[in-house]
């Protein structure tokens, strides 16, 4: 099937999902928890042949986000299921007012429609995404990254015969059959087809959808996440807490790459912290230094560009700064808006940094780690959004809806 | 200054507003007003040499809308004021959570950071959206078009006035000095330097931003509703509501372009819609009609194109239908996703509508002209949103605000 025609399907059948109740809803869930628990062999054969295709041209680190196992399968039903408990987005009255008139507002959420999303190596995001968007009442059209597309492709049949099984159709779960550019470009160009477009990956597409998107889109997920170390910092929480900033998972948006350290403790603090992240370690963290860090602690020099890179790598860039106004300056210039995080013991010192930051996760003495749907209580996450409109941070199943408007008269004009 | 350079000033200095409390917001927005009526003379001298120059081009209604008086130049300070008498949208904690690891996560809205608006030719429209941007903490840049560009600047000159005589940057509300398609093209592309784009306008300016936006972008206006008469309807009601949505401003975006009546009473219907709108009528409303209704009443016969079409003016498009879902599904292909409304005393088939009609405002015995800020109990308006992004229907104070998260920890790791 073409793109075109796959959008059309979606586009036809999605109002018969917004109206369904959260019974019907989570029956479909778990009836697609059910279909990939009893269909693991065929999902894991896809994926052998994707292994395969892709041994010689993925990084270890990529081949490892690429494999499944029956545990991963499992895990995946798992979380087909967790989205089944979680609380119903849709149909929920955000506002209710009686105006002077008699007009009975209601503002009530709804879903977007058909929600899109573009991704890339990780076939679980296949059913993750999948979930949510039957959860929060929208059809939603997948397009998975070449490496990954017959696991994919697997899992959508998969999810497909679960929704039959219940008597929902197929194609309020479909994957588009093109892992070419074009499909992606048509996508984004579906304008009265995508209600949402989620792009879920490296910076290049991301870059690539807010150059071509027509239709309305939310950047995801590039994090060049700070953390600011300042003079009044517990400098103990400190080495714990950029310890694993940086190296709890070093691939994920939320980890870490840039630590910015308070002049007055900087002789104090960088050997203390080149103990912790280089000596210490089995796995050491490369520390790319600006000339005053370099002056005080053994390093690779940095240039301009690590200071807006995102590693994703046992590599951390290091500066130091005269001031937290300094340090939310860099910030401000440097940072990709996902998470910062300030390590002070002043309050007053962590209210400004709250304030001043503009980010989507700004943090007081803990990991930039946290920024999660399920670190946040949200139950689950379609990626995190790291623009302002609609949604900000992790995004869970709130943020797959819109509202309307409903008003009820007896016959007023205006 | 280029267009380029007045969003670097905004991007600058919009930290300055989000940071500043209530109070000061209100007393710039006082100033505002203040300032204003200081200067009435200057801006009456600017409008008139917009109108003498536009007395040739441009329609008388299009002259009203651009035309200014002592009294619209007050009724624009009295808005200010009314703008600051509304409860601040920025700081307000939006959700709070202790996570069993101690970490406590705050949801708080904050400002956008810079919106740009491109309009046409409303020069009130320049107060409105200054003093909204300022209440919200947002800079703003604003472009207006060429037929009221004298008008605007003199009040941007004026609200700068304003701003500085309370210490407050009059870079905050700036105006765009180019009025070719260039700067709205420059503004649509500013990534980086503007948070949010709102178009206000007609149809031609609302379809260049979706194509061409890379910055996020909302959807206003356009607005092609339309009331179903059930065939349970109060049929007294139907004609006072459709001649209110109608007739009552036809130029604006919420009013009625399309009837839609169920077959089983057009035979008894249609010809009090015809006495009522055509007949008792000194500005008689032309009817356009497709064949069924054409075979009861006279009028005009409806081409494809009418059903399609935001006439703006005494013109109504009218169909016969067989049933409320035929009505909803003509809705679903025909509508904006504005404003819709059913007449009828069947409350099973006003839920049905409700529910399965993908607008912004969906109406129960009530007229479209409802669908504004005002009416809405917002105290205000930046527009009306007819996407499900971020804001749908009309946008307030809130609806020009983002949100971050805070979050604060006493070491916590992952």
């Amino acid at each position: 099937m073409t793109t075109q025609d796959i959008l059309k399907q979606a586009k036809g059948c999605c109002s018969i999902l917004a109206a369904a109740d959260t019974e019907t809803k989570n029956r479909a869930l778990h009836s697609m928890a059910d279909a990939l628990i009893a269909n693991i062999p065929a999902i894991l054969q896809a994926n052998e042949m994707d292994m395969s295709a892709a041994k010689d041209t993925l990084s270890p680190s990529m081949l490892d986000r690429l494999a499944l196992t029956t545990q991963r399968i499992e895990a995946m039903a798992d979380g087909i299921r967790q989205v089944a408990q979680l609380p119903d987005p849709v149909g929920k009255v955000l506002r209710q007012v009686q105006r002077p008139n008699g007009l009975i507002i209601e503002r009530k959420s709804v879903p977007m429609g058909v929600v899109a999303i573009i991704y890339e190596s990780r076939p679980n995001v296949t059913s993750d995404a999948a979930a949510l968007a039957i959860k929060s009442g929208n059809a939603c059209v997948l397009r998975s990254g070449k490496d990954a597309f017959r696991s994919a492709n697997a899992i959508v049949n998969i999810l497909q015969l679960g929704l039959l099984q219940v008597g929902i159709p197929g194609a309020l779960v479909q994957l588009v059959q093109d892992t070419t550019r074009e499909s992606a470009r048509e996508l984004m160009t579906a304008v009265g087809y995508v209600d949402l477009l989620i792009p879920r990956g490296g910076a290049g597409l991301i870059q690539n959808c807010v150059e071509n998107a027509r239709v309305p889109c939310i950047q995801t997920g590039t994090g060049i996440c700070h953390i600011y170390v300042d003079k009044e910092a517990d400098q103990s929480k400190a080495l714990d807490i950029i310890e694993n900033a940086k190296t709890s998972r070093p691939s994920v948006c939320n980890a870490m790459e840039v630590c910015l350290v308070h002049r007055d403790i900087a002789e104090e603090f960088l050997p203390k912290l080149h103990k912790r992240l280089v000596l210490d370690r089995q796995q050491p963290v490369q520390l790319r230094l600006d000339s005053s860090a370099a002056a005080i602690i053994p390093g690779i020099p940095a240039n301009e560009a690590d200071f807006d890179t995102e590693f994703l790598d046992y590599i951390l860039a290091v500066a130091v700064v005269d001031s937290p106004e300094q340090a939310i300056a860099h910030i401000g210039q440097h940072s990709t808006g996902h998470s910062e995080a300030i390590i002070t013991e002043n309050a007053q010192t962590a209210n400004c940094f709250t304030q001043m930051v503009d980010s989507a996760a700004v943090y007081v003495n803990c990991s930039t780690r946290f920024t999660d749907g399920g670190e946040f209580g949200l139950g689950c996450e379609m990626g995190i959004s790291t623009q302002k409109l609609h949604a900000r941070g992790p995004m869970g199943l709130e943020e797959l809806c819109s509202y309307k408007y409903v008003i009820r008269g007896n016959g007023q004009i205006r």
